[in-house]
Parts: structure tokens; C-alpha cells; sequence
């Protein structure tokens, strides 16, 4: 095949899938209630239950460096991205598959250690690899796992739901994972013990599942992401899907500790690193008028997860915006981190 | 990671999943009817139905070449492994999920053709792509597919049904995508129009996803398997899962045309490509001797597949063993393509 012409990467992620939207004939089974585009594609099973299915494809050198993390930390992290999938959408995780494609010269122990860690963080949940396949590659480990779910009917949260006047919340707080990354990037593994916290946070991320169901259950939420791309690249996922435009405050975006720091020495603002750096796995949602506050922090209980109002949703021609501690509104990008290409982005707004 | 010690490509495929099988929890969930290391996992839904889990990863250079098959043949081929696991269960293939690593310079043409070929081979089937995951990679394309599938219960075949006595029955003919595959590797794109059916067999396998289900159906059954690592290889699977030996006979396995003539070139027995040649992906099933020929026969029915007796399932200890014209017996060897370690291999039964 010739490999001249226009090429992916030229393209990037998410036009790529709007290719596939497009190949694909329009979904007209009725069982089909979410199809490609959320989190996960959801099935319905019957009329009490419907079925989750998301996938997640890690390559070394992409998505992982064996100088940062450990095959078992690995399989956890793999299968923690999975989970958060799930969880976005309200969902109880059951069973999974794993496919790997192997390195010549990889370890059988780190191969028994990657699954070690892939069951131990599938086991609290009550979920369980059941299948896979294993294949060779010429140098560089591929993990691609796939998760399946279920979730009560009606209760699945999509990301198609958020209507102007709904509050935003996040779980936790953003950009933990990114000042780890950085933190890895410029120590490497013998980084100092003041950033173990954000190191942790980048390298065995906990995906909010429980909290996600709870969320769903409770009924207090509209729509619900999980942010893998970054606050700025996920929230603008909502918007596109909603049909709606959003405004977050710059002063309320919660944030982890020595985030600053590692700001400085990283040569970015700590706005930056909280907006657009990607991999907190926290869950954002969005909330009607109607549901005060109050019932948002009761749902969230003895759980010990801070969840923070962040901003508000607005009709469409309300633009995308950040607004200061000052109240200056300035243009929010939509950019974060992009898995596809390996970086960060600035991508504007429908430029693709 | 220390890339020292024992390495996976010395163990092979087969001890790996049995290692994962060891460091899973054993299953406890009734729901889980079967487990790793069939075609597919199947979970009860409910009482009438069960759910189909397969998945199967392609990795560019071991198990396809741009030299060889166009984007497009590799989306249907992709999909059609995948229909095959569904259609050895006895399956309905219901939805899938694609994740692809993709290398730079991957055209945005030969990315479209790859859809459309999975499209096109999973319509038919009433089957429909609902999600997936794009990553990048060094220089391969990495093609993984999960595909779920629905059959009725009771009626699902797995590996483990076959009972001494049974007779062994294949689809089709054997030994086509190998010979295919030896006529590629001669003479590239441009082999001599002859070798036309042989190529195609190897480029664009038909699953035999409806006459799997009409088998199924049927009850003419005890055990299914598509032949996706030759039949000698496929045929032990059966015979370790059910706990039984088999014998088949060299002179009544079904051969394609013009096999005779890649054999003589390529310096491989005809009967060696037949056994032990891979990815021809037709039907290998066991009946029970109360199962008279004719109705398994009849079930073929106008599908215009041929479908040939091959042997017959011995006691255990009976061994595994080819019987040739005049009644000799040997020893067969359980070795087929090793589609992790891409090469095929003259495992020993029970060496690993």
C-alpha cells in the first residue's frame, strides 16, 4: 500500500472517528441507546438493565515508559482507565478481555505481574478477565483492553445531556496527573518524596466507580465524562454533545498540592496544567437547578472524594469560556491532552 | 524494566494463558459458563440467552503485510476471524468494538477502506461496530477486534463436548489459506491466475458463521472449533478440553484444487499443509454415532458447503494419531500456526 496522500496524523483523533460515524450505516436498532462517540457504547439487555461496552488501547512509548512504571502498576493503571469508562456512565463493571501484543525479549514475569495488577484492580469491583489474545510485536508493548458493563434503565449518564443552567461539578481535583507526569519527566523515577502524591496520582490513578453509580443513582446529574483528556478537552465533549456552550471559574478549579511547584520548574501555569493536562480519571457532571447543593455533597457522603462546583453550562451561543478571579471571561480551548498523537494540543474549535 | 531472564517468545502462547488462567481467581461466578481458553467466553444473560466474548489482535508483519492484502481485505479478514469464533459457538454476532494502532503516515484512504471492509463483512450478520479506540504506534498497524455475539441456551458448542466414539466432521476443504499463503510468499501480488481461489481463500476467509448456528441448532453436535490453527492443532484443542484422543485419515481429508502443485513447489507434503497449515477457518465439530450421517448431511442442506468425515474421537488413552491409506497408524503432532509466535511450530503434546 502506498503511504503518500493525506495521512492520520495530519488529522487526528476525533475527526478520524467522525470517518467512522460516517462509514458506518446509521444505527437503526432500537437496542443500540448510545453508539460510537461516548465513553462506552451502550446496549440495551432488557427492559431493567442495559449492557456497557468500552475499550482502551495502550502503546509503549505512546501511553507508557518502563522507566516510570512497573508492569504491575501497569496492568492497574490499564485496567483503571477501563473502569473509569464505566463509571462514567453510571456503570457496574463486569467482565473484561485482554488482548496484548508482546515484544520479543519481554519478561514472563513482568507478563505475570501485568495481569497481577489487571486482576487486582478489576477484583474490588467484582469484575473479572475472561478471554483474550495474545500476538507479537516487533518492539513495544500494546495492552488493549476491553470492559464490559452494566447499568440500571433508565440511569445511564451520557454525555449528551447537560442543559444550559446546569452547574458543573468535578470529583477530586485536576491536574494532579499531569504535575505527576511532569514531575517524571524531568526526575524520573528517583523524584523528589515531597511529589510522591502527584506522582501516585499519574501512575495508579483510582477510577471513580462507585461514586460514578451513586452519582447515576441518586438522579441528580444530566450528563457525566470521566477526564482522561483534561478538563478543557472533556467538558468540551459535553458541550459538543449537548448542544450547549459552558463557563468555568478559574478560581474555584480545585487543585492538588505543590501543583505549583512543579508549574514553576515545568516552565506552564498551574491553570494550565489543571485545565488541559489530561489522566485524573476524576468524573465531571453536570447538575439541574433544581438539585441544591447540599443533596450533590450528600451523595457523596462518607466517601471522603471532594467534588467542587466549577462553572456552569450555557445555551450554545454562549461560547466556551474561562472566566478569572476578576471575572474577565477569555476563550476556553477545548484542548487537552490527545492519546492519539502523544501530545498536547491546541486545538481550536471546529478547525478540524 | 530489566528485559533479562525468561523471555515470553520462549514459552509460546498456550502456557501464557494457562499462566493467566493460574493468577485469575478461580471462577466463582455461576453466570460464567465459559471461562479463558475457548473460542469465546459465554455468560449466561438469562435463562433462554447467552452472551458472546471474543476478541483476536493483528499485528502488522506477523500476521498481515501491506506487500500482500489491501486495507480493505484486512478489515473484512479482521472481522471474518473474529465472525468464525462467533460461528464456532453456535453464535449470533451482535456488536464489536475496534481499537487500532496506528503508525505515521498510515493514509487517511487506506483507514476508511479498513472500516469499510469491517463494515461490510459484519452487515450481512446484522452486526454493527458500537465503539472502539485509535492509539499510535512506532511503524505497525496493530488491528484489534472484539466482537460479541448472543446464542441460545442450551445449544452453545464448546471444545470440551466431544465423547469417545464420536465422529469427527469438517466444513469445506483444508489446507486452502496455507497453500494461498505459499503462493504469496513465491510469487507476490502478481501469482499466475490458477492460485486465484488458494489467494483469495488466504486474503478472504468466509466464517461459517450460519451454518455454525444451524450445527448448533440442531443438536447433531457435542463439541465445535473453527480451524483457525490448522486442524491438527484445532483437533487437539478439542481433544485436551473433552479429555479424549482422536485419529483421522490422511485419504479422506478434503483437499482444494491445485493444492498438489504449491505443496510440490513450496517442498511441504500436501497432507502436511492440510494439517497443519492455519487459517482456513472452517468448522470442525464432533456427532455422536446416534447421529446418523444423512442428518448431518441434511443440515448442510442447499448451503453448497461440503462438509467430509474425517475420523473419529478414542478414549484418552487411545491417542492422537493420523491413519493413513493403508491402515498405518502415527503419531500426529498437535502442531499448527502459532499465531503469537508467527511461525509454525512442531510443538510435542505436552512438552510446554
Amino acid at each position: 500500500m502506498k503511504r503518500g496522500r493525506k495521512c492520520v496524523e495530519e488529522i487526528g483523533e476525533f475527526p478520524l472517528i467522525e470517518r467512522i460515524r460516517k462509514i458506518l450505516p446509521a444505527a437503526g436498532d432500537k437496542d443500540l441507546l448510545v453508539d460510537i462517540g461516548d465513553d462506552t457504547a451502550v446496549i440495551k439487555l432488557d427492559d431493567r438493565r442495559a449492557m456497557l461496552l468500552t475499550c482502551d488501547i495502550q502503546v509503549e512509548g505512546s501511553h507508557f515508559r518502563f522507566e516510570h512504571i512497573t508492569p504491575y502498576q501497569l496492568g492497574r493503571r490499564s485496567m483503571a482507565v477501563n473502569l473509569s469508562d464505566i463509571g462514567a456512565m453510571g456503570g457496574k463493571p463486569t467482565w473484561a478481555l485482554v488482548s496484548l501484543g508482546l515484544p520479543a525479549g519481554f519478561p514472563v514475569k513482568g507478563y505475570d505481574r501485568l495481569f497481577e495488577g489487571m486482576r487486582d484492580e478489576l477484583q474490588p469491583h467484582g469484575a473479572r478477565i475472561v478471554g483474550g489474545n495474545l500476538a507479537r510485536t516487533r518492539d513495544f508493548l500494546v495492552v488493549d483492553i476491553t470492559l464490559l458493563g452494566e447499568a440500571d434503565l433508565p440511569g445511564v449518564l451520557t454525555r449528551g445531556g447537560a442543559r444550559a443552567g446546569d452547574r458543573i461539578f468535578v470529583t477530586g481535583t485536576l491536574g494532579a496527573s499531569g504535575a505527576g507526569f511532569q514531575v517524571l519527566s524531568a526526575f524520573g523515577k528517583r523524584f523528589p518524596a515531597r511529589y510522591k502524591e502527584l506522582v501516585k496520582r499519574h501512575l495508579s490513578p483510582t477510577p471513580r466507580v462507585d461514586l460514578g453509580r451513586r452519582i447515576a443513582h441518586a438522579g441528580i446529574a444530566t450528563a457525566m465524562i470521566d477526564l482522561s483528556d483534561g478538563v478543557a478537552g472533556d467538558l468540551y465533549h459535553v458541550c459538543t454533545r449537548s448542544g450547549v456552550g459552558a463557563e468555568i471559574h478559574e478560581d474555584r478549579l480545585p487543585l492538588p498540592e505543590r501543583i505549583g511547584e512543579v508549574a514553576e520548574t515545568s516552565g506552564r501555569s498551574v491553570i494550565d496544567l489543571a485545565l488541559h493536562s489530561g489522566e485524573d480519571y476524576e468524573l465531571l457532571f453536570t447538575v439541574p437547578p433544581r438539585v441544591p447543593a447540599e443533596t450533590v455533597q450528600s451523595v457523596f457522603g462518607e466517601s471522603g472524594v471532594p467534588v467542587t462546583e466549577i462553572g456552569s453550562i450555557v445555551e450554545r451561543g454562549g461560547g466556551y469560556s474561562l472566566v478569572d478571579a476578576r471575572g474577565n471571561r477569555s476563550p476556553l480551548k477545548p484542548a487537552g491532552w490527545d492519546h492519539f498523537r502523544g501530545t498536547e494540543t491546541g486545538r481550536e474549535v471546529g478547525r478540524s
